[in-house]
């Protein structure tokens, strides 16, 4: 990515204190660009935060600042749809960390060059502070839902168990409360892919403006097959050819599911920064929702009194339904209202995000209570 | 790798006569190196072809050329032990296209210089004719048995359809009769890391002796969480961490399957050419023995008169039980006599190289008969 950071419209909030981080530091100057949809009523008590996913950003039903493509949930996001603008006040904030206008790894560190490798590394509850001190600026005591898919749940699932108060009702989709060992391996080899690109440089690439570009695309592409299920690329690519009838006996991309991949990867490096990728796939890495609270992942809830709401998916085999329901059993254990449902989809992982009508319905039923 | 090709202590047989690839091409002066254990008996009717998988090699009970570890099967294979010595003449070839004295890229070209991406691309059948030219050449004409594990499997497949009077019978262990899309794209990304890589050169890095070895490790780093179960990794490492008691909030391998990966992957290029594994993966992704044969995978197996066993492992994705359930289908469909089993073991599709009795049991019995 060339440009240290991407010009968005969104507001831009910037933190007058300085933000505490899980990892001892604290981080001055810390801004947060989201969007809102709807209007907040007179007690302030329609609010509803999204949180975005690994690659996602603050434009859930905004064009996206880079690719001009709708934004990434406007399936779900608008006035009569499943999280009603018309009835909600929704606000969706870029992560810490992030590259679309919050602070993040191309920011200037405030002697006027970009952070880079020295931006302190952060987790998922620091993500989330940075928008809770959001919520306190807009003097929102109590949202009346928080809902993530993906680093989205992790995130809701931070929300409820470290600001109890601050949500009556919790909606994650396709989630995990801890990383595990294939989910960090998967991550791995993203980051040395990105660190063995020499135009990485260490992360000072900034002031070039030609980032590591084929190590973000491999990346890429390895996190992109962990998103699709097996049964879903036999059925869109199966060994299916790109463009011709016959095998070319060379290197080409001959079938039709190494072009998508080559296009996932490649466009990928146009709006993503690769340090952000790093710090991000870092912080979900480190998430362990039981660890941060004693061990025990129903202590996590003890203090929370909102509803829950959990949603997995059949083919989804980087958070499994049985991750899932290690989330029920701990909600169960804590006393917490719970639905869980385990939807059918054959997108794998990124069924969250495409035409499954059935989580259409969970979700309009549950925020509609 | 810093040698054009590893010096093995193998046979090494050259082929008198160019041999013809299914990409339309010949090559002239195509060496073999293989090992073997145990005598061949008077009639010769004792042999058994053992084909070893993506990055193995000929050095099935001997000691590996360059790592000095045993052989990579030596539970399996020696006096006594379930592919029996004592009973069997054992023939294991390096494949074409590998890196351990049989012809491939890091090969002259008769030039004097490395083929590199010269080397024409080949097919699961291109290797399994070379090889067969090594039993022409040894006067075998028919096996007591072929076997092979993944990409081994597929050989012995080929094998099976298109040798079908020289061997009595075929075993194959965690393999498949194509590769599915997501097979193709865990490669793809394994190839675009080395392609990506700038030491790759187009493949002429044979010269300066240093070739792409960031993207090989990447490569092969990606490559290794297919090998293992998800289960399997969590129970081998979980999120436990690397000598240390604490996160360090940075980007060294805190974790032990990070640390595991990294050296899964630095270790890889000190025995591999990147170049081979570029080849070696694009005859796996070209492999699909149904279209070999009018599309119709029971025609593969309509002329051998062999016995067949099939085996998966209950925690293999890679090749999963679908995948040799189609096998054996398409055997009963072709009135082959075939036993399928599916055996449970806790580690993914490196089972059949690791600790699995029962496995032990299926092989010794399969070729007791």
């Amino acid at each position: 990515m060339a440009k240290p950071a991407i010009t968005t419209a969104s507001q831009v909030l910037e933190l007058s204190a300085p933000l505490p981080l899980d990892g001892g530091q604290s981080l001055s100057g810390v801004r947060v660009a989201y969007e809102t949809y709807g209007t907040l009523n007179a007690d302030k008590s329609n609010a509803l935060v999204i949180f975005h996913a690994l690659t996602g950003d603050q434009c859930v039903a905004s064009p996206h600042p880079i690719t001009g493509k709708p934004g990434w949930w406007i399936r779900m996001v608008g006035p009569g749809l499943p999280i009603d603008t018309d009835r909600f006040f929704v606000i969706c904030a870029n992560v810490l960390g992030g590259c679309y206008g919050s602070t993040g790894p191309a920011s200037s560190d405030g002697d006027g060059r970009p952070y880079a490798m020295r931006f302190p590394v952060i987790t998922i509850r620091d993500m989330v502070r940075a928008q809770v001190a959001v919520l306190d600026a807009l003097g929102i005591e109590q949202l009346h839902a928080v809902v993530g898919g993906s680093m989205g749940g992790m995130q809701a699932l931070s929300f409820a168990a470290n600001w109890p108060e601050r949500t009556r009702a919790v909606l994650v989709i396709a989630s995990t409360a801890r990383h595990s060992a294939q989910n960090i391996a998967f991550h791995e080899v993203g980051r040395q892919a990105i660190m063995a690109d020499p135009k990485w440089q260490g992360g000072d690439y900034y002031p070039s403006g030609k980032g590591p570009e084929n190590g973000l695309a491999v990346a890429r592409m390895a996190a992109h097959i962990t998103y699709l299920s097996e049964e879903g690329m036999h059925e869109k690519f199966g060994r299916k050819l790109q463009d011709r009838t016959e095998k070319t006996f060379g290197f080409d991309a001959d079938f039709q599911v190494e072009s998508y991949l080559r296009h996932q990867g490649l466009s990928f490096t146009d709006r993503f920064d690769a340090n952000s990728y790093l710090y991000i796939t870092r912080a979900m890495d480190y998430f362990d929702l039981a660890e941060e609270h004693g061990g025990r992942l129903a202590d996590a809830f003890r203090a929370s009194k909102a509803r829950f709401c959990l949603v997995s998916f059949d083919t989804d085999w980087l958070y499994p339904t049985s991750e899932s329901r290690t989330i029920a059993h701990a909600l169960n254990a804590a006393g917490a209202p719970v639905s869980f449902v385990e939807l059918s989809a054959p997108f794998g992982h990124d069924s969250f995000l495409l035409d499954v009508p059935a989580l259409d319905r969970v979700i309009q039923g549950f925020l509609s209570q």
